[in-house]
This record gives C-alpha cells, structure tokens and sequence, in this order.
C-alpha cells in the first residue's frame, strides 16, 4: 500500500500548511497511542490540536483513505502512515552548527530525538570551545565538519550561527553529501538545487501574530 | 487610502504563508532601501528572497496595486504598505518568559528590534536568576509579570518556558490585556479567543524538511 501512496504523492502538490500539520497530528497521535487509545475521530484529532474537524480530514484526504466512517481511525496505524510520509520511519543523523544560545537551547530540545532526529556532533569557528561539550555532545571545528559529515553519515545540519557566517557554514555544508539545511540564520541562504534547505525565521512568526492582532 | 484597504483585508482571507512572504519581502526591501535604490522589480524581489516572481506578484496582488508595468515597485512606498499591513507602523512592547537557553538566544536576536519589537523585561520562575540580569535585560519573578504588563502596556508575551510550565505562563497572560502570545514550548496551549497565539515548533520544520527530501 505505501507504494502506492508514494506515487500519488509525486502528482500531487500537498501545500507545505498540511505538511506541518501533519507533523502536528503525528505528535500528538503518539501521546494518544500512549495512552492506550485504539481509535480516534477527526473531531478528537482537531480538538487536540487546536484545529477543525474538516481541516483535519481534508489534510488526511491528501494520502487516501485511512479512517472508517462512523468508526475513525486506528491511533497507531494513522501514526505510521503520516511518519512513513513525513520520511520518519529511520533515525536522521544531525549536526548543530553554532555552539551560542540558540545552538545550546537546541542541543537539548527534546522533541529532535523524540521524532528520530539525533543530532551527533556541535561545531563552532571558536576554538576556546572545541574539545568541550554542549549538553553532552562534543564541539568540533569548523574545519573538521566535512569530513565529519561524511564519516557520519550526517543527512541534515543545522546552522544556528550569526547571520554573517551563515553562508560560509551553507558553502562548506553542500559541498559534502548533506540533504537537508535547516538555517536558524535570518539571512536568504544561496543554496544548490540539489540540497534541501528551510528557513525558521523568527521574525516572521511574531509579523504574522501582529498581523492577525491588527486584523481582529 | 490605508483606510479603504483595510476594509478590503478585512473580507479577504489572505492566506498565511502569504502573509509570512510579506513579512521577508519587507526586511529584504528594508536593506534594498538603505542602498538607496528607488524603485524594484517583482522578478528583483523573488531574486533576493528565493522565490518566484510569479509568487511574489501574487502575494503583493492581495493589497491591490502598488506597482506600476515596466517601472516596478516604489521601494520605501511598498515598504511602508506592507510594514503597515503587518502592523509594524508601532512599537510592540513584548515581554518574555523563561531565562533559559532559548530565552537567553532570544533575548539578542536583532531582527526583533529591527522590526519594532522591544523585549522590555524578562520572566522566570527561578529565584536565583531574578534581579539579574539576561543580556542587559532586567529579570523579573514571574509572579510580578501581570502588574509589568499592565503598568508597561505589553502587547506580546513569548513564551521560552519548558513545556510543563507553558500553560501555567499562558494562563497568567491571558488574564491581563496581552494580545498576542508566541508560544516555543511544545505543547499546544489552551487559549481564549481574545487573545492571538502562534505556536513556533521547532520539530515541524525538520519535518517539512525531511518530507521535502523524501518527496525529491
């Protein structure tokens, strides 16, 4: 059946709201399996997480037919279907750029190993701090990052440097066998086509609560 | 002509990531401005955020027509529409909550400042980090934060806090005239209408990525 579904989703433009969603749903699906829970609604799925029934199920509807109709959904089955298709069904190595405060809050976020991200090794340009560890992992530096990645197999780095440095960090980054950047740096990053790349952007978030105050 | 604008947003549901876009557009065309360059186009404007013209066109359509064909964009008049639409014409007093990490990286990203947003104090549960101070911000016990939002007129709280303690912070907040509440804690909060909240999760974005890679 996965099969399957990987082919529909090539044809389809799943807006990237529903990928999140998504994300937010599988979380929560895995505190309810917890619990001992077998089936859910989508009413219950909205409700724990502060959504709408008919969200839930159109965002569902994207993957094909998961529920039943008068009887919902099998906690751990949809679980595992939205993991298969968020690409959570292996381990992700992870390395941190940036050893500072943003580096240090997410060295210890829970929620990174919870959801199979390990993040293995911090790198940072000041060597006073290579050869310590932040939260337990070990600093390397800069220098030894690529040939870190690739003994590592490192799939994804994270760069939560100072926006000047960001794309010197991306530059050394791609050059390597590395798939994703998630760049905490509110800088526009040059990356190749062949490197995923996301942009948490802080700044944003707090313009798009503005916004939505202003508009009430 | 602000006025009669307004009025249109107000039938117009504008889609998030539309508004998230306006928000990069507008610190892009900030550094373009203090080039002194006058005037831009659509196709500038996707260069310098990594979109597309056609994207951007469609986003700035929303608001109606600020450019004019084959001339482009006035640089600071589109500036100042869009910065007005987001509600950035003002300050935001903003307090936070949680002297952690995390709290800590905040508390000296620049882009906030940048953009209106003045961090004025500080919160946390721990006694020993209060009258201290986190990056030449003064600390406060989280038992006097609802008297400093009212007495020092916030408009945000952004909560830093681990997610145990999240809603207990909400709580506090919602009881005073906060307006808007961007929560870091990994937990969905329950909040009144009243008052607007943005959940900034971490874990979604490597999600979004991971899905992006896997999709490639």
């Amino acid at each position: 059946m996965l099969k399957g579904v990987v082919v529909i989703l090539k044809e389809l433009k799943i807006p990237e709201a529903t990928v999140s969603r998504l994300s937010v749903y599988s979380r929560y699906l895995t505190e309810v399996a917890k619990q001992e829970i077998v089936s859910i609604s989508s009413g219950e799925i909205a409700e724990g997480v502060g959504g709408t029934p008919a969200q839930v199920r159109k965002d569902l509807a994207y993957f094909g037919e998961f529920g039943t109709r008068g009887v919902g959904y099998n906690v751990k089955q949809l679980n595992q279907e939205i993991m298969s298709i968020l690409g959570l069904t292996k381990c992700w190595n992870v390395i941190l750029i940036g050893a500072g405060n943003l580096g240090s809050a997410l060295s210890q976020y829970r929620g990174f190993r919870e959801r199979g991200f390990q993040i293995i090794g911090v790198f940072d340009n000041d060597l006073n701090k290579v050869g310590l560890k932040l939260n337990g992992l070990p600093i390397y530096a800069v220098t030894q990052m690529a040939d870190f990645v690739e003994k590592n197999d490192v799939s994804i780095g994270i760069i939560a440097v100072p926006a000047e440095y960001a794309q010197d960090i991306a530059d050394i980054l791609v050059e390597t066998n590395i798939r994703g950047i998630l760049n905490f740096a509110p800088v526009v990053l040059t990356i190749p086509e062949e490197v995923e790349v996301r942009n948490v952007d802080l700044t944003v978030n707090l313009e798009v609560l503005t916004y939505n105050i202003e508009r009430r």
